[in-house]
């Protein structure tokens, strides 16, 4: 037995513990093939086994309808801030965004490398604390696709409810995807580094419209058009095969869970604890998003000063917690409660908050 | 104990037992960090660690100077066919190219996207049995490089005397890369996909001389620029972790085993047993590369007709020999010996050989 890390990683990220367990009993001999699922052709029989367990349990979990294509992609999300303007954005064309953080700051600067753009709201003056509201869709009817960032990794944020856009609503789902139940209809292309909820770093999944696929431009380099992968169904050259595995086992242990469903009744429990020892402290600790934008997934707050911020996170390191340092541009703490990380984490989190605030106020 | 499969896979391919044994055992646990790598940070001290190993470890063993970049990058070679033009080949600009299989053709053909292309040697019309010897390097001084692929994976034929080229030469060496002693010095740019000698596919290996890298265009997305993974690092958005890993535990291997020049000499004996075999079965296996451009990573062969290769294929299946089916362009049969396929593999495929060719004949 080890002691194992309550881990809060914002990304690479936990992977559920019995996920992990499988994975190492497999990984010299897969099936009983003589080999690793590493050393296995993704032209084999086996790898496609794996390949399509994979699109099926996601198709499954998320109500994918078959109107819509399943990808398996590499570079992550960096990567599709330049694929989706190369293939959907024309010269003359207007992207509009949505802005809720540094990520969407970065798909916003790659599409302008493309066409033209134009922010139809942002948080930013605020410093991000809130999912923007209220803002108007009409004028954009022309526009090529509205982008948003459906979960804010750093500053703790989260879309609750969708905008119902009359162009091609794209999101980018990294942090957030198979936290909670959505409607995949609201959305032309949705797209998610592995990296938090669904496994290891390495896999892009794109869940796209087969009707909005097909509006993409034909002018692109090979491997950069979304036609080339639905071709070939995401073997048109080497896939990550071992990250793909694991998202498969990671998606069957979603599954076993109860589904998306239950997982995120989980969620919802496991950030209570956390902002419950938030809202209990008297402002000791301070969240940073305003009550209706909370993240499920990353909960962001500070403390009254760096001292104490720096000491909580030193005591906090001692006391098995991982990952808890926020990111530089909003300062305080971070934890990432993703769907593996386990409950009993973030009741001890919530307990050791409290306790600090005791011993330090 | 299990029997572990004679593993001949062209890529996704063979990893060294030892290697996969390490990776199980610290999968859950790395480091007594109570973390399996795939949950560490790409921030974190201990990955940190990980990634500058497999630097560090690339450099000793391929002799790479400081006037050098190491990169570690995803898309694999496919990816790099774009990005080497959209960096290097400006609009009035010619590549040149040496043809020696399918990846040379699919480089080309993405090249013409960005530039002027020019073919200046090709084994195309001898359906690439050879390497083109003594062509000339004449006139391409003005070029933007030469590109070749160092080992034709397809056709089983690599180059033995590089270019002495007057403009960048750059290689894709997918899948000959650390088989044997190279001049670095000679290459402005080597690529290749790990899926072959370096570990699990999902990470690609890119080393680049600095002043080259200094001539690329800034007009490109961000993270299909060199630069940009140069200045960070290759921790510009999060790398594939746990393929970089397995890469620095495949590196330590090779180090274990004498580094280049032992691994060069295995595969010498190794691919050795195989050719014999062909050689000594009196035209019943006829190669399909020439002999002067026969590679040491894979052997391509074919018997006397379809009924006994389809036969040949069916026995060597029960007996234990994995991936073993020829390309369709080449047709026959096909043994992929890189660095982690075993001695006894290859002796045991002899002797296989030899067997069914006295059943049989």
């Amino acid at each position: 037995m080890f002691l194992r890390a309550y881990n809060f990683n914002a990304g690479p990220a936990a992977i559920p513990l019995p996920v992990l367990e499988k994975a190492q009993k497999e990984l010299v001999n897969f099936n009983n093939s003589g080999m690793s699922v590493m050393e296995l052709s993704h032209r084999s029989k086996e790898y496609e086994d794996v390949h399509n367990r994979a699109n099926t349990l996601l198709r499954e979990l998320l109500l994918i309808p078959d109107s819509y294509e399943v990808l398996f992609l590499q570079g992550g999300a960096s990567l599709q801030f330049s694929m989706i303007p190369m293939n959907f954005l024309q010269q003359d064309k207007t992207a509009h965004f949505v802005m809720t953080g540094a990520w969407s700051e970065k798909a916003l600067k790659e599409a302008k490398r493309f066409g033209e753009t134009r922010i139809l709201a942002s948080s930013k003056e605020e410093n991000y604390t809130h999912i923007p509201q209220g803002f108007s869709l009409e004028g954009i009817e022309d526009g090529a696709y509205l982008h948003i960032t459906s979960n804010n990794t750093i500053f703790g944020t989260q879309w609750t409810d969708y905008p119902t856009s009359p162009i091609p609503l794209i999101a980018d789902m990294s942090s957030d995807i198979l936290c909670k139940e959505i409607d995949i209809e609201k959305f032309s292309l949705i797209y998610a580094g592995a990296q938090k909820n669904l496994g290891p770093s390495g896999v892009t999944v794109v869940i796209a419209k087969k009707e909005f696929l097909e509006t993409a431009t034909d002018d692109a380099p090979t491997i950069l058009k979304y036609s080339t992968h639905v071709d070939s169904q995401s073997l048109y050259n080497t896939p990550p095969t071992f990250s793909i595995y694991m998202l498969s086992l990671v998606l069957e242990w979603v599954k076993e869970q109860g589904g998306v469903k239950a997982i995120q009744k989980m969620n919802e429990e496991k950030a209570g604890y956390i902002y419950s020892a938030i809202e209990q402290s008297n402002k000791f600790y301070k969240a940073h998003a305003t009550e209706d934008s909370r993240s499920l997934m990353n909960i962001t707050f500070t403390l009254p000063n760096e001292e104490l911020t720096k000491k909580f996170l030193t005591e906090a390191k001692e006391r098995n917690f991982i990952g808890l340092a926020g990111h530089r541009s909003v300062g305080g703490c971070r934890a990432s409660t993703y769907n593996a990380v386990p409950k009993e984490a973030c009741e001890a989190l919530a307990a050791f908050m409290k306790e600090f605030q005791e011993n330090n106020q």
